[in-house]
């Protein structure tokens, strides 16, 4: 329960109270937490005539609030390709979520939360919706974004319970040689050899982080973490070092490719249902307007 | 690759050489290791006009071998109930396994086993096919079978990619009355009390394990292991101990269910689909058969 929400800013002298969540105008920005399985959605962008993820949500949200709302979202996955952790704003109107007219003054963000996941079909959810300051932007805030890439060499690793999620490899990869190929690729590089060209953006990013891991199951996960990523990055950098990995290529071909900054018709993208978004980090409150800002200036609105 | 087989019996000196085969007139005894998605199947067992797993591994044996085969299975699942570590036997005519008539001599489960892969739907999949002595059988010489019941109290430990493997609870559980509640019933005892009789069948079985294990994501598996189950007991068992977790019944209730030795219509059978049969155990080769007369003589075929 937050307090009353209207129009004008809110004293949140009292450290208990969350940051003011006005917008403008009596909005109030709302940060929804979202798992989907993306096998029969395409994607998370709206295409006119596709089922997607943001139109799904987009029309649940309608339904309970009796209003259009657009979601900004932290990471535009592909068609096929999964959340566990996605991350999406939107400006609600704060008439809108008084969803107890008794009280007359609640902004019940959790009751909102338990009415989406009523409406919404069993392959998309919302674990959570809570007001956040007017400077959370989902998209242009986010500090780092993170996916993992299930893989499984082995027959018994994958199986028809996990085939949603896990792409199957016919022949066994070496993780310890997958692993040598990934170390030069972390840092700040331009992408482009794995990457789809978009016209105007930089495919200049961070790549924080590109483990892999076994699972005592014998699945084996790519976990890769960078400040953003731009479009097929992941599946190309894991469709490169899969080439690494069952010996087709040597381990320093994906640092060749990297040093050649364009796109390389050798690399062979990873299919999207072995993808999964699990995360997007956020800075603190304080911290937000400024992260928006540099976002913003590095890669365009 | 097996040695030729021809109704005799096969020398076997060779430490190297598997244990003969044979079953009678030319049989081979072939051990399948499968797995499924029990979400679309009406359980194992075959029902006329019904979808079963039983149903649709028996027509890919008929195409590939172009004969009729039974199977006889570990665990008899039920509509809903997932399997990665279901086994079964079947007695294949070693003329169907010449899969490679050039050679006229080989019987190849390898081949066998890629063939059924290659024909199966999606829901499901044989992991492997080899060859075992006429002994073995699938449901008689099994020790002990393990399932595992995976449900989720957190909105996050569940979500869209695991809804079907996953039961749903809407109320916290604490694994450790959970715990508590567990171990007195442990042992052999008459399991009547969580267990949907069937006429002329013991339900005196020996519980080995119980456990919880609450993972890293929030999501909470209970282990289950006996020599047998009888019919909805993991899932009788499961759903007791839940009521339990979630505070509506104290940890000593389900010993004094037990105790009472007759089915209770307190007990509220967990969810099928949170259920997967995850492994069977049989005993080294040379104790197949003593194992297997045990076993017929508690149970009865």
């Amino acid at each position: 329960m937050l307090e009353p929400v209207n129009g004008s800013s809110v004293d949140t002298g009292n450290a208990d109270e969350p940051a003011a969540p006005i917008v403008d105008g009596g909005l109030v920005r709302v940060r929804l937490d979202i798992g989907y399985d993306g096998t029969d959605f395409s994607g998370w962008a709206r295409q006119p005539g596709r089922r997607t993820v943001q139109q799904v949500l987009e029309a649940a949200l309608e339904t309970v609030l009796r209003q259009r709302v657009a979601l900004t979202v932290a990471g535009r996955t592909d068609a096929g390709v999964h959340a566990t952790g996605q991350v999406a704003h939107a400006d609600l109107p704060s008439t809108g979520l008084m969803l107890e007219p008794a009280s007359g003054s609640s902004v019940d963000t959790a009751e909102l939360g338990h009415r989406l996941r009523r409406l919404l079909p069993p392959d998309v959810t919302v674990y959570g919706v809570r007001a956040v300051p007017a400077a959370f932007d989902a998209r242009f805030a986010a500090l780092r974004r993170h996916y993992e890439y299930r893989v499984a060499d082995r027959p018994l690793a994958s199986g028809p319970l996990r085939r949603r999620d896990t792409a199957s490899w016919h022949r066994p990869l070496d993780e310890r040689l997958m692993a040598q190929a990934a170390a030069p690729l972390l840092g700040e590089h331009d992408f482009a050899a794995f990457c789809r060209r978009r016209q105007g953006a930089t495919t200049v990013r961070e790549l924080q982080r590109l483990d892999w891991r076994r699972d005592p199951d014998g699945m084996l996960a790519c976990l890769v973490s960078a400040d953003a990523f731009c479009h097929n990055m992941v599946r190309g950098l894991v469709g490169a070092l899969i080439a690494v990995g069952d010996g087709r290529c040597p381990p320093a071909w994906p640092a060749t490719l990297l040093a050649a900054r364009q796109r390389s018709s050798k690399v062979t993208v990873a299919p999207a249902h072995g993808l999964t978004l699990v995360g997007v980090d956020y800075p603190p409150d304080e911290e937000l307007a400024a992260r928006a800002t540099v976002t913003r200036a590095v890669r365009g609105s």
